[in-house]
């Protein structure tokens, strides 16, 4: 092993590897007592997905399915399973870091068969990635291990700045010396300590160019927040990241995007966690964060409350809705989890003036507006969705 | 002003709106000498790309353009030009960072005339960001400065570790102990002063997935290296970046992409700039970037050299090239830049065998042989394209 990699990382390894042994032997264990080979796992089916509106998160069920190795249509599958449990453990054990491209191609053979009858049979492991990466998700939740868990990396977006120092890996970094530059989340937040924080919330902006923006004026040290972005839609580390800072240190976390059902999905992975991978959002979903804007009662005003663009700036600024946007809408409205009143006036506005704004509309009015009065303010009030 | 701005910033702002303000006075000065307004400047067309042999850069040449506010066909183009500069200069004075998004929402606005006649006539001075974009490069080109320069802030993808402390705004940041995370780069990389700096090579891979595995790995600890991802395309930032540690350092690129014309294509912009951009090349390409790999001949092997992959190894990982990777490798045989023997014989190899292959595979066959034998061995031994 490289003389250079952490502690951490050593500790993580081996609990990861011991989950992961003790639950194939037990595989040998049904065969050494004659039983038939079966796997159990979780059901992840969208029927099988539950919104739980005490814990307001995304989850799987009770429905198991159950792979046995001697039913011809699970067969296959099976063995996917299993080979992909060995590359996944004899990863751990080699010091290695796969991505799950990584585990495709180390997968990725075919294997030949002698029959009695003197025929040859040739099976594919896998053929394409979306398959290794369904057949990781198995190996997920039939560990409960995330792929984080078994030092699985990937690429990643997101980042952070912030009064607040971190231990990772076998470094602190102060994440308020970071320059004009930002911190780069690691793949694997779950390793990182927090050593200490000052803050009062933390802001999460959907755009790259606004974090900067923002970081670059000072705002998160004049407001004493947390500032992160996405980078678009979130990566795992990101969602992970920001679920600890609330779950961990009970900062509010506010969500700041596009006015326009792309950013309201956004905000709903934030808070809610995917429909395909709601196996995860148990350790990845922040169920209280809040959608701070743009809404549409910032744009058009409404009866308690003063527009934020004059007649004017929205004659220049408004896009028009298209076709998708307004199907899209339709479609969340209809989601457990926006079902709530604000959520559905919301909506409702927004098919009624069918009409989006970009955040740096409101950038383009004053980068102090934006960040010194809109987004305070906004705070400072409540006025936030969720 | 927030007080948290940093003090290179506002030295920045100010050069950058004392020759903003000289070039646009210079108009006031045609008017008071009552001559024709004019504004020249070099003209950006594909004709007028050179690429300088010497240099091995792709430049503007010596053709100018002169926009002239009374020739009909120009009139509107000036006066695009002359609103841009007052917006950029407004915003250098009002400490605004702005985006080439805020920008665009900043000037677009419609011009209505009442004319003599009692008509009136309705001009709107931009219609969508593409046309604005195209006006912030005439100001730069006409003003020799970057947008950079102007303080104007976009997304960031670039992130780099290695043994190197650099002064960013305020802060002196340690790249060498940034845990399991990067430092991601900021948007003015000529605003950082480098402190010292450790290193005898810098690496730039493609793939964020892959810059984590190494760094995670201490790839950049034990061979002395500064590990770059420009995580895809790479932005101006990672560019001026690579650029600048080549430069002023003296440290040899090499860089690390899928064995393909889409990763040639991104060393390519990385050591001669974009053709639609040649106007910044002079100070974002390195002209001495160096292919390190993944080559043909890495793969297949060639009479001086043993592949690194087995039959077996090519047979599992091996993509079929598309009929658009042919298409491009056609395109690219003929720039001018990829006219050395090198260059001609790896495409050639290319249009044979028909093959590509992403760096992932190599990763599949270890990281320990990616990170430790692979890459160090190609260095070592000059087995690299340039």
């Amino acid at each position: 092993m490289s003389e250079f990699v952490s502690k951490v990382d050593k500790e993580a390894r081996q609990r990861a590897a011991e989950i992961l042994k003790k639950k194939f032997l037990s595989i040998l264990d049904q065969i050494n007592k004659g039983e038939s080979l079966v796997l159990e796992m979780p059901r992840r089916t969208l029927e099988n997905t539950v919104y739980d509106e005490q814990r307001k998160l995304l989850l799987l069920g009770e429905n198991k399915v159950k792979r046995n190795f001697l039913d011809l249509n699970e067969a296959r599958r099976f063995m996917q399973t299993t080979l992909m449990g060995s590359i996944i453990y004899d990863a751990l054990i080699n010091n290695e870091y796969p991505t799950i491209r990584d585990l495709y191609y180390r997968g990725k053979h075919s294997i030949v068969l002698k029959a009695p009858n003197g025929k040859t049979y040739e099976e594919n492991t896998w053929d394409e990635q979306k398959e290794s990466d369904s057949v990781i998700v198995d190996v997920e939740v039939l560990t409960s291990l995330l792929r984080e868990d078994m030092l699985i990396l990937s690429k990643e977006k997101g980042k952070l700045v912030g009064d607040m120092r971190i231990r990772s890996g076998n470094d602190i970094i102060d994440l308020s010396k970071m320059g004009h530059g930002a911190y780069s989340i690691e793949p694997t937040p779950d390793l990182v300590d927090i050593v200490d924080i000052k803050a009062d919330y933390v802001l999460v902006v959907e755009k790259d160019a606004v974090f900067q923006q923002l970081h670059r004026e000072g705002f998160w040290k004049k407001y004493n927040a947390i500032l992160v972005t996405s980078a678009g839609q979130p990566d795992r580390a990101t969602r992970r990241f920001v679920r600890r800072l609330n779950e961990e240190l009970k900062l509010p976390v506010y969500i700041l995007t596009d006015a326009d059902p792309y950013g309201w999905y956004i905000y709903s992975v934030f808070r809610i966690g995917s429909i395909n991978l709601s196996y995860e959002s148990e350790r990845l979903a922040t169920s209280q964060a809040r959608f701070l804007g743009v809404s549409m009662g910032d744009i058009f005003g409404t009866p308690k409350k003063k527009a934020y663009l004059t007649e004017r700036e929205r004659n220049n600024f408004i896009i028009k809705a298209k076709d998708y946007d307004i199907k899209r809408a339709m479609e969340i409205r209809n989601y457990q989890w926006f079902k709530t009143k604000n959520w559905q006036e919301e909506i409702s506005y927004f098919l009624q003036k069918k009409a989006k704004l970009e955040i740096e509309a409101m950038a383009s009015k004053g980068l102090k507006f934006l960040a010194f009065q809109y987004i305070p303010e906004k705070i400072q009030t409540g006025d936030f969705i969720s």
